[in-house]
């Protein structure tokens, strides 16, 4: 089948992968805000080392109204813009659409389907480092792994049609997967997010400086196996180890300025609810206490409140 | 009985309390280290309110060497610089001299009696806020009361001592009292230090803008449960309320930058392991897992680390 794709957001995240998809053939329609008017005129530069690519002519629009319906809806907002969500999808789906939340944190889609208890909806967990260097020009540093799976409505069809995502994906040269468990994969996301997002802002630095000091690489060991226990906790089962492998895995990372950090530094919204907030509330629902993610959350709110941001 | 003193460090607290037992008419003896000319040539200041006042003659010391022994010797040092107690201590101290450290943290009174087996031990908890403004300069903004108690060597003759010490700082005009059971003063002290000293330097601020705000406010509080819990699990029972009293008290408190904050922003070291590495080692003899006070302490580290500080 050939599907099409609406973009809701396109930031970093957005303008990569609905680019590539782009790139690729697909027809993909972007939902743009501060960008719209620059896209429109000059298109969409994707810097990616050998694979850089431009998008000349980027079908861009600035009002859901306006967007025709696709088959999937890619959602690469910030969590904290979910809010808009309700306004945004609404004139874009119907019972035929699957929309798939692109972001960090948990809890999101059971968030959504309050508002859309009908829609089709699913997960994503994106591994990958990009920001924006411009108005339409997003530089793309590392990785770009995508694993996407169902949070509702998990018939074949349905199944199917994620599977096609993934196989454009693929097509297009991401690394993709389908995974039936998208709570797993959000749980095993928030190890890295968890440990590094808010540890970043904290103490003013990037992925190496935390690496190579031996109290912050032991302090990133200790939440990750905090966030372990929680998932554990939740019913998901994660080992221990996992927390040695993510901290030899992001030794290898080129060093990194998480999302996070790029917000703080911007005085942009930190998305502390999606990744810690509702990280803890849901291991505190199975009985687990998540001490140290609590506290990264109350720093970060500190950090960001209205008298010192 | 007339008691006469030695003050081993003259920053701020060395300073103030020596000062005002010199101006209440004790024998004082001074060790100083970069103010030894200053304070030889004009004196000593400590500003009070009306309660200032000025030390013309200062008995004054570089080298314990040079230093006549004393019945008292008061031990105002940063816990940073108690590596140098042994040689500082050995030509000052006999089977009749008491000890007693002045300072924040805890276990510093077991480490220094490995070094002298025999020698009569005592430590005391200051409550208060001074700093030192200049040369010789100390400035108190507020409080000042001590407590002080035996470490070993409880003798009616050692406890006599200790209780005419309370007495002279009470005629000095200092609120003091003798308590039975150090290893409670300690304990006590540290309910406010491990949730204040490490986190105003974390998060870059002062008291009252971390009281202000009710995400840190929630966050000192659960930091201060964690000490009572510990307190609690070594032996020394305290109610959790004592959490909340704690932050009522501190809201009255003329805004402030602990010592570590000024530590920390002087470049100077921390006092990481009295405070906190020596409470999480003895919480967790007793079985107990300081998580918040382990964080801090390894945030704390990476702040001073070489790259970093």
């Amino acid at each position: 089948m050939d599907l099409n794709y609406n973009i809701i957001g396109t930031g970093a995240l957005g303008g990569f992968y609905g680019g590539i998809l782009a790139h690729s053939g697909k027809q993909v329609n972007f939902l743009l805000h501060s960008d719209y008017d620059y896209v429109l005129e000059n298109g969409l530069q994707v810097d990616s080392g050998e694979n850089s690519f431009h998008i000349d002519k980027v079908n861009a629009y600035n009002d859901t109204n306006k967007m025709p319906k696709a088959d999937v809806v890619l959602v690469t907002l910030k969590t904290t813009n979910n809010h808009l969500l309700k306004s945004l999808l609404k004139p874009i789906v119907d019972k035929n659409t699957i929309v798939i939340l692109i972001q960090n944190g948990i809890y999101m889609e059971e968030r959504l389907s309050e508002d859309f208890p009908q829609l089709t909806i699913g997960g994503g967990s994106a591994f990958i480092c990009c920001y924006k260097a411009g108005p339409g020009h997003i530089h793309h540093v590392d990785y770009g792994s995508l694993t996407i799976g169902l949070h509702n409505n998990k018939s074949l069809e349905n199944i199917d049609i994620m599977k096609q995502v993934v196989s454009d994906f693929k097509l297009a040269g991401i690394q993709s997967n389908y995974d039936d468990n998208l709570f797993s994969i959000r749980w095993k996301k928030l190890i890295w997010n968890i440990a590094f997002n808010g540890i970043c802002v904290v103490l003013n630095t990037q992925t190496n400086k935390l690496m190579n000091n031996p109290s912050s690489r032991a302090m990133l060991k200790d939440i990750m196996l905090e966030v372990i226990s929680a998932a554990r906790a939740c019913g998901v089962p994660i080992e221990d180890e996992i927390a040695e492998k993510t901290l030899i895995h992001t030794d290898k990372m080129t060093p990194y300025a998480p999302s996070m950090k790029l917000d703080y530094d911007a005085k942009r919204p930190l998305e502390i609810e999606a990744i810690y907030d509702n990280a803890a509330s849901l291991a505190a629902k199975h009985g687990y206490d998540m001490k140290l993610t609590k506290m990264i959350a109350k720093e970060l709110r500190f950090l960001t409140s209205d008298e010192n941001y």
